[in-house]
Protein backbone atom coordinates (compact mmCIF):
# COMPACT_ATOMS: atom_id res chain seq x y z
CA UNK A 1 0.00 0.00 0.00
CA UNK A 2 1.42 3.22 -0.81
CA UNK A 3 0.56 6.75 -2.93
CA UNK A 4 -0.21 6.52 -7.03
CA UNK A 5 3.38 7.27 -9.08
CA UNK A 6 2.86 8.54 -12.48
CA UNK A 7 4.23 4.68 -13.92
CA UNK A 8 1.19 2.82 -12.19
CA UNK A 9 -1.18 4.58 -14.51
CA UNK A 10 -0.07 2.28 -17.07
CA UNK A 11 -0.77 -0.89 -14.51
CA UNK A 12 -4.08 -1.00 -14.15
CA UNK A 13 -5.19 1.75 -12.37
CA UNK A 14 -7.88 3.05 -15.08
CA UNK A 15 -9.12 0.02 -15.68
CA UNK A 16 -9.38 -0.53 -11.59
CA UNK A 17 -11.25 2.46 -11.30
CA UNK A 18 -13.49 1.48 -14.60
CA UNK A 19 -14.88 -1.27 -12.28
CA UNK A 20 -15.88 1.53 -9.48
CA UNK A 21 -17.66 4.14 -12.57
CA UNK A 22 -17.53 5.73 -16.29
CA UNK A 23 -14.53 6.58 -16.96
CA UNK A 24 -15.21 8.73 -20.02
CA UNK A 25 -12.54 8.28 -22.86
CA UNK A 26 -9.97 9.19 -20.58
CA UNK A 27 -6.35 7.72 -21.89
CA UNK A 28 -2.91 6.96 -20.05
CA UNK A 29 -1.69 10.49 -21.78
CA UNK A 30 -4.81 12.24 -20.28
CA UNK A 31 -4.66 10.26 -17.04
CA UNK A 32 -1.09 11.52 -16.40
CA UNK A 33 -2.08 15.33 -16.83
CA UNK A 34 -5.13 14.65 -14.55
CA UNK A 35 -2.50 13.09 -11.73
CA UNK A 36 -0.22 16.42 -12.23
CA UNK A 37 -3.27 18.48 -11.56
CA UNK A 38 -4.21 16.11 -8.28
CA UNK A 39 -0.62 16.91 -7.33
CA UNK A 40 -0.14 20.09 -7.70
CA UNK A 41 -3.12 20.36 -6.17
CA UNK A 42 -1.80 18.94 -2.76
CA UNK A 43 -4.56 18.22 -0.94
CA UNK A 44 -5.31 14.64 -2.69
CA UNK A 45 -3.49 11.91 -1.85
CA UNK A 46 -4.14 8.54 -4.47
CA UNK A 47 -3.32 5.19 -2.45
CA UNK A 48 -2.77 2.00 -4.50
CA UNK A 49 -2.86 -1.52 -3.62
CA UNK A 50 0.14 -3.16 -5.26
CA UNK A 51 0.72 -6.50 -6.10
CA UNK A 52 3.86 -8.05 -5.81
CA UNK A 53 3.73 -8.05 -10.29
CA UNK A 54 3.78 -4.53 -9.48
CA UNK A 55 0.15 -4.60 -11.20
CA UNK A 56 -2.16 -2.36 -9.02
CA UNK A 57 -5.24 -4.50 -7.21
CA UNK A 58 -6.83 -1.35 -6.26
CA UNK A 59 -6.87 2.13 -5.23
CA UNK A 60 -8.80 4.83 -3.34
CA UNK A 61 -8.13 8.80 -2.97
CA UNK A 62 -7.77 10.39 0.89
CA UNK A 63 -9.02 14.67 -0.24
CA UNK A 64 -7.73 16.60 2.71
CA UNK A 65 -9.19 19.67 3.55
CA UNK A 66 -8.38 22.77 5.51
CA UNK A 67 -11.70 23.86 7.64
CA UNK A 68 -11.92 27.10 9.65
CA UNK A 69 -13.94 25.40 12.25
CA UNK A 70 -12.88 22.76 15.47
CA UNK A 71 -9.53 25.59 15.44
CA UNK A 72 -8.55 25.43 12.00
CA UNK A 73 -8.98 21.53 11.86
CA UNK A 74 -8.47 19.29 8.60
CA UNK A 75 -10.94 16.76 7.20
CA UNK A 76 -10.32 13.18 5.23
CA UNK A 77 -12.70 13.03 2.99
CA UNK A 78 -12.33 9.03 1.44
CA UNK A 79 -13.17 9.09 -2.15
CA UNK A 80 -12.87 6.73 -5.26
CA UNK A 81 -12.28 3.14 -3.24
CA UNK A 82 -11.95 0.90 -6.35
CA UNK A 83 -10.43 -2.79 -6.46
CA UNK A 84 -10.14 -4.36 -9.88
CA UNK A 85 -12.43 -7.59 -10.43
CA UNK A 86 -9.56 -9.94 -9.99
CA UNK A 87 -9.04 -8.95 -6.19
CA UNK A 88 -12.68 -8.53 -4.96
CA UNK A 89 -13.26 -10.10 -1.82
CA UNK A 90 -9.63 -10.79 -0.46
CA UNK A 91 -9.96 -7.67 1.54
CA UNK A 92 -8.54 -5.29 -0.58
CA UNK A 93 -11.35 -2.62 -0.66
CA UNK A 94 -11.42 -3.19 3.74
CA UNK A 95 -7.33 -2.37 3.50
CA UNK A 96 -7.24 0.79 1.00
CA UNK A 97 -9.88 2.01 3.16
CA UNK A 98 -7.70 1.40 6.49
CA UNK A 99 -4.50 3.09 4.79
CA UNK A 100 -7.03 5.90 4.02
CA UNK A 101 -7.82 6.40 7.69
CA UNK A 102 -4.21 5.93 8.79
CA UNK A 103 -2.73 9.16 6.18
CA UNK A 104 -5.54 11.03 7.36
CA UNK A 105 -4.21 10.22 10.97
CA UNK A 106 -0.87 10.76 10.25
CA UNK A 107 -1.66 14.69 8.79
CA UNK A 108 -3.69 15.51 11.98
CA UNK A 109 -7.20 14.89 10.49
CA UNK A 110 -9.89 15.16 13.28
CA UNK A 111 -12.47 13.19 11.03
CA UNK A 112 -12.71 11.06 8.17
CA UNK A 113 -16.17 10.94 6.00
CA UNK A 114 -17.03 9.42 3.05
CA UNK A 115 -20.50 9.00 1.15
CA UNK A 116 -21.12 5.08 0.07
CA UNK A 117 -24.08 3.03 -1.42
CA UNK A 118 -26.73 2.07 1.53
CA UNK A 119 -25.33 -1.53 0.50
CA UNK A 120 -21.80 -0.88 1.88
CA UNK A 121 -22.59 0.97 5.01
CA UNK A 122 -22.09 -2.36 6.73
CA UNK A 123 -18.84 -2.49 5.19
CA UNK A 124 -17.85 0.70 5.99
CA UNK A 125 -19.59 -0.10 9.69
CA UNK A 126 -17.25 -2.67 9.95
CA UNK A 127 -14.20 -0.78 9.74
CA UNK A 128 -15.68 1.33 12.38
CA UNK A 129 -17.55 4.04 10.80
CA UNK A 130 -21.08 5.29 11.31
CA UNK A 131 -23.62 6.73 9.91
CA UNK A 132 -23.76 10.62 9.75
CA UNK A 133 -25.28 12.53 7.78
CA UNK A 134 -27.41 12.55 4.33
CA UNK A 135 -25.52 12.97 1.36
CA UNK A 136 -27.10 14.67 -1.57
CA UNK A 137 -26.00 15.54 -5.29
CA UNK A 138 -26.58 17.60 -7.97
CA UNK A 139 -26.30 17.11 -11.58
CA UNK A 140 -24.38 20.06 -13.55
CA UNK A 141 -25.19 20.28 -17.37
CA UNK A 142 -21.79 21.64 -18.53
CA UNK A 143 -22.73 22.05 -22.10
CA UNK B 1 -21.84 37.47 -2.90
CA UNK B 2 -18.04 37.06 -3.53
CA UNK B 3 -14.88 35.14 -2.13
CA UNK B 4 -13.70 35.85 1.08
CA UNK B 5 -10.65 37.83 1.33
CA UNK B 6 -8.19 38.34 4.21
CA UNK B 7 -9.80 41.39 5.30
CA UNK B 8 -12.74 39.84 5.69
CA UNK B 9 -11.72 37.73 8.85
CA UNK B 10 -12.29 40.72 11.16
CA UNK B 11 -15.58 41.24 9.72
CA UNK B 12 -17.60 38.60 11.71
CA UNK B 13 -16.79 35.46 9.13
CA UNK B 14 -15.55 33.82 12.17
CA UNK B 15 -18.94 34.58 14.71
CA UNK B 16 -21.24 33.40 11.46
CA UNK B 17 -19.02 30.12 11.55
CA UNK B 18 -19.46 30.02 15.28
CA UNK B 19 -23.22 29.68 14.27
CA UNK B 20 -22.90 26.29 12.62
CA UNK B 21 -19.39 24.65 14.91
CA UNK B 22 -17.37 24.48 17.49
CA UNK B 23 -14.88 27.17 16.52
CA UNK B 24 -12.02 25.89 19.15
CA UNK B 25 -10.06 28.84 20.32
CA UNK B 26 -9.47 30.13 16.95
CA UNK B 27 -7.87 33.45 16.79
CA UNK B 28 -7.99 35.92 13.54
CA UNK B 29 -4.26 35.60 14.04
CA UNK B 30 -4.55 31.66 13.16
CA UNK B 31 -7.72 32.15 10.77
CA UNK B 32 -5.13 34.31 8.83
CA UNK B 33 -2.87 31.31 8.97
CA UNK B 34 -5.93 29.13 8.04
CA UNK B 35 -6.99 30.80 5.10
CA UNK B 36 -3.30 31.25 3.63
CA UNK B 37 -3.45 27.65 3.77
CA UNK B 38 -6.44 27.55 2.11
CA UNK B 39 -5.19 29.61 -0.53
CA UNK B 40 -1.78 27.68 -1.34
CA UNK B 41 -4.40 24.39 -1.79
CA UNK B 42 -5.89 26.05 -4.53
CA UNK B 43 -8.52 23.90 -4.40
CA UNK B 44 -11.25 25.48 -2.35
CA UNK B 45 -13.38 29.02 -3.08
CA UNK B 46 -14.52 30.61 0.16
CA UNK B 47 -17.44 32.48 -0.47
CA UNK B 48 -18.67 35.61 1.52
CA UNK B 49 -22.80 37.02 1.72
CA UNK B 50 -21.65 40.58 2.87
CA UNK B 51 -24.45 42.74 3.93
CA UNK B 52 -23.47 46.85 2.54
CA UNK B 53 -21.92 48.25 6.00
CA UNK B 54 -19.05 45.48 5.15
CA UNK B 55 -20.03 42.70 7.22
CA UNK B 56 -20.47 39.31 6.42
CA UNK B 57 -23.67 37.98 7.02
CA UNK B 58 -22.62 34.13 5.95
CA UNK B 59 -19.85 31.86 4.24
CA UNK B 60 -19.63 28.42 2.90
CA UNK B 61 -16.74 26.76 0.77
CA UNK B 62 -16.74 25.04 -2.38
CA UNK B 63 -14.37 22.62 -2.09
CA UNK B 64 -13.20 21.24 -6.27
CA UNK B 65 -11.71 17.66 -6.33
CA UNK B 66 -9.76 16.70 -9.43
CA UNK B 67 -11.12 12.67 -9.94
CA UNK B 68 -9.78 10.59 -12.66
CA UNK B 69 -12.98 8.93 -13.31
CA UNK B 70 -15.41 10.55 -15.74
CA UNK B 71 -12.90 11.50 -17.76
CA UNK B 72 -11.01 13.56 -15.38
CA UNK B 73 -13.72 15.21 -14.24
CA UNK B 74 -14.06 17.97 -11.40
CA UNK B 75 -16.72 17.35 -8.39
CA UNK B 76 -17.51 20.64 -6.29
CA UNK B 77 -17.95 19.54 -2.45
CA UNK B 78 -20.54 22.27 -0.43
CA UNK B 79 -18.74 22.79 3.07
CA UNK B 80 -19.81 24.64 6.02
CA UNK B 81 -22.85 26.40 4.90
CA UNK B 82 -23.24 29.18 7.85
CA UNK B 83 -25.01 32.00 8.14
CA UNK B 84 -25.04 34.61 11.42
CA UNK B 85 -27.79 34.79 13.76
CA UNK B 86 -28.87 38.21 12.41
CA UNK B 87 -29.30 37.01 9.10
CA UNK B 88 -30.97 33.75 9.08
CA UNK B 89 -34.76 33.27 7.65
CA UNK B 90 -34.11 35.75 5.13
CA UNK B 91 -32.65 33.77 2.26
CA UNK B 92 -29.22 34.25 2.87
CA UNK B 93 -28.19 30.37 3.10
CA UNK B 94 -29.59 29.53 0.07
CA UNK B 95 -28.28 32.23 -2.15
CA UNK B 96 -24.67 31.20 -0.55
CA UNK B 97 -25.58 27.52 -1.57
CA UNK B 98 -26.77 28.54 -5.27
CA UNK B 99 -23.23 30.55 -5.14
CA UNK B 100 -21.49 27.56 -4.40
CA UNK B 101 -23.35 25.84 -7.38
CA UNK B 102 -22.74 28.88 -9.82
CA UNK B 103 -18.81 28.70 -8.94
CA UNK B 104 -18.86 24.65 -9.10
CA UNK B 105 -20.56 25.34 -12.92
CA UNK B 106 -18.04 27.47 -13.38
CA UNK B 107 -15.18 25.53 -12.82
CA UNK B 108 -16.63 22.72 -15.00
CA UNK B 109 -17.27 20.34 -12.01
CA UNK B 110 -20.37 17.71 -13.37
CA UNK B 111 -21.85 17.53 -10.15
CA UNK B 112 -21.80 19.27 -6.60
CA UNK B 113 -21.80 17.09 -3.36
CA UNK B 114 -22.95 18.01 0.02
CA UNK B 115 -23.92 16.06 3.32
CA UNK B 116 -26.17 17.56 5.54
CA UNK B 117 -28.37 16.60 8.41
CA UNK B 118 -31.96 14.86 7.88
CA UNK B 119 -33.92 17.86 9.02
CA UNK B 120 -32.18 19.92 5.78
CA UNK B 121 -33.37 17.57 3.12
CA UNK B 122 -35.91 19.64 2.29
CA UNK B 123 -33.52 22.72 2.17
CA UNK B 124 -31.55 21.35 -0.21
CA UNK B 125 -34.36 19.60 -2.25
CA UNK B 126 -35.54 22.74 -3.47
CA UNK B 127 -32.28 24.02 -4.42
CA UNK B 128 -32.30 21.45 -6.64
CA UNK B 129 -30.42 18.70 -4.63
CA UNK B 130 -31.88 15.11 -4.36
CA UNK B 131 -30.96 12.62 -1.92
CA UNK B 132 -28.07 10.16 -2.81
CA UNK B 133 -25.85 8.36 -0.76
CA UNK B 134 -25.17 7.61 2.92
CA UNK B 135 -22.89 9.86 4.58
CA UNK B 136 -20.13 8.00 6.72
CA UNK B 137 -18.46 9.16 9.92
CA UNK B 138 -15.26 7.95 11.80
CA UNK B 139 -13.80 10.31 14.13
CA UNK B 140 -9.77 10.13 14.39
CA UNK B 141 -8.71 10.88 18.30
CA UNK B 142 -5.13 12.86 17.53
CA UNK B 143 -3.61 13.03 21.14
Amino acid sequence: MRELEAGDLDKGVLSVLGNLSDMGDLTIAEAKEVFRKIKKGKSSHVLVAVVTDGQIAGTTTLLVEQKFIHGGGLVGHIEDVAVGPAYEGQGVGSALVRAGIAKAKELGCYKVILDCKPELVGFYERIGFRKHEIGMRIDLANS
